[in-house]
């Protein structure tokens, strides 16, 4: 209630009104085009330069959130996924969940005396990448089922919890929850925003993920899809638990993505964003849907502020795929000529 | 704004004033309870009679989505999980996806002219149940392949949604979509205007559910878990398409509904509702989160306006589940005693 008045009451109460009208009336146009967070005349996207990709994401966006318009695409249908490694966060030199085995490794070796001189173990514990990458993708899943299984989900998400708190990336020296890419979190931020749901499909394991994609990216972890490691449901003390097994349950890379996509969203992305060959299933995937979409690549081009490489890299491969974006005019995003900034800290 | 007007101005303007107030208070308080659909002295829950099982929900949810409450929970935790057979809709005489694959059957005849003198086929054709029922879980499989494998996702759904569209229910000549059961859809909706997120958790399979989970629930695609089958990424005419395999990929069903829950949702809920033993281990999963937490059992009672069975049945049997729900005092919900109204369109 405005304060009792007599001159000029009437006056005073008219302006009152009047601005509550106002606001009123821009709540409501708010709510019309879906714009909640993201205001008229504030960039959404300040680490975007204003280059091709960012003009391409923006028309994009306001069209698939504008009813009425041509592109406009239901609520309900706003399905938008991304790939985390090398998409969201860095992924040199080593993917940072293999980073996360090789600490763990490290952090076991105490109880294990043995592995001092049994490889795969030897060679981490040494920091011999040569006698590691002799023992090849054997070695490397031996070390996954070492620190990655025999425990529950509960005790995992523990201990990557505290990983992730003390780990140090080697070349940036930050924790690896700071690689994260600023222009992709505003763009996740964007979507949102305009009432985008943002999905992860990631070949990184779902439930390492979700120890911190809520925080870095607001994702929760019902929209966290990864590979996985199977479970068992045990009673343990009477109290019910579930024990990660030595098995890998599922692989969400390649041809993988899509299956996972149906599997867990049961409806075909409208946006689609990955890095490297490993996507171009979950491109295709989402390329081939009727009405509007968007498929988005980030290109690794700035050896300076990160890293730069992509046809001859074993990590993050961006090949067959590169082509295909080409040839079928997807947004391929150049991190050195389209990122004002790369990550947050700098 | 309100008409100009002078006689007496002042006084119109300021009831108009406090009207405004009044509005924007009241807005506030149901924003500031989670309870924006559910007003205030409108029953949320019409077709439950007024019993201790309603009156437990209504505690619960109220409680849940109060903030300042002891059983306040945050939003983003609020997630209900619920079974389908028989916890949303009917699950008698049989399963009915399971009637889905021999309604299949009968409309794949005509290009399949073995069938006629092949098992399990022929028990199908024949409405043998005896026979049917001799070919055990073999033939049960047999079925399942022969008219859920080998067509693609989109292909698959195409089908369900037309036999959605003509099938009828044996008993209640209704089609299958009008047997879900009226009190827990307005349970459905009560939670999510609570700020809950529901999740159907079922045996069924996934794909199935999806094609009328949204229409007669409210639940989107992306929170319906179920059964599935493997599928198989492909390029057909130079379109991606998925695969399905005549090959079970996951059975979401007693334990491996809180192995489902935690790879689909990767948090605990804090409500579960199951009607059968396949439900116990999702139950039990739920109580034994910290906090507060509600599980419920649906238990078949009333043979006069759906069917009664629980412990001795071969669909649905509820045995152990309601021995462990009476010990722990688990919600049980008698359908003859605690519904007011069992089917919508009754």
């Amino acid at each position: 209630m405005p304060p009792p008045s007599n001159r000029p009451a009437d006056g005073r109460i008219r302006a009152f009104v009047r601005r509550i009208f106002a606001a009123a009336l821009a709540a409501q146009l708010l709510v019309a085009t879906g714009c909640t967070t993201v205001g008229q005349g504030i960039d959404p996207l300040p680490s975007w330069n204003d280059t091709a990709p960012k003009r391409a994401i923006v028309a994009f966006v306001i069209n698939a959130s504008t009813e009425g318009n041509p592109g406009f695409i239901p609520a309900a249908a706003r399905i938008a996924v991304f790939d985390n490694d090398g998409t969201l966060w860095a992924e040199q030199p080593v993917y940072f969940q293999l980073q996360f085995a090789f600490d763990r490794v490290k952090a076991l070796a105490a109880s294990h005396p043995e592995w001092k001189t049994t490889q795969p173990f030897q060679a981490v514990l040494e920091g011999d990448h040569r006698a590691l990458a002799a023992t090849g993708e054997r070695g490397i899943a031996q070390i996954m089922i070492a620190t990655h299984a025999g425990m529950t989900t509960d005790e995992f998400a523990e201990t990557v919890s505290g990983w992730v708190a003390s780990a140090r990336h080697p070349r940036f020296n930050r924790p690896y929850t700071d690689m994260v890419y600023q222009p992709m979190v505003e763009l996740l931020a964007y979507l949102r925003s305009r009432g985008f749901k943002t999905y992860i499909v990631s070949g990184g394991e779902g439930d390492f993920m979700r120890v911190f994609a809520e925080k870095v990216y607001g994702i929760p972890p019902e929209q966290v899809i990864g590979s996985s490691m199977l479970t068992q449901f045990e009673m343990k003390d009477g109290r019910p638990v579930l024990v990660r097994e030595a098995k890998l349950d599922f692989i969400d890379d390649k041809a993988g993505k899509p299956v996972a996509i149906n599997k867990f969203i049961g409806r075909r992305p409208v946006l689609a964003f990955g890095n490297s060959d490993g996507d171009q299933q979950m491109l295709e995937w989402t390329a081939a849907g009727a009405g509007p979409r968007f498929m988005g690549i980030v290109h690794h081009t700035d050896a300076e502020r990160e890293y730069a490489y992509d046809r001859q890299s074993s990590i993050g491969r961006l090949d067959k795929a590169l082509d295909e974006a080409n040839a079928r005019r997807w947004t391929v995003v150049d991190m050195k000529r389209d990122w004002k900034r790369v990550f947050a800290f700098e």
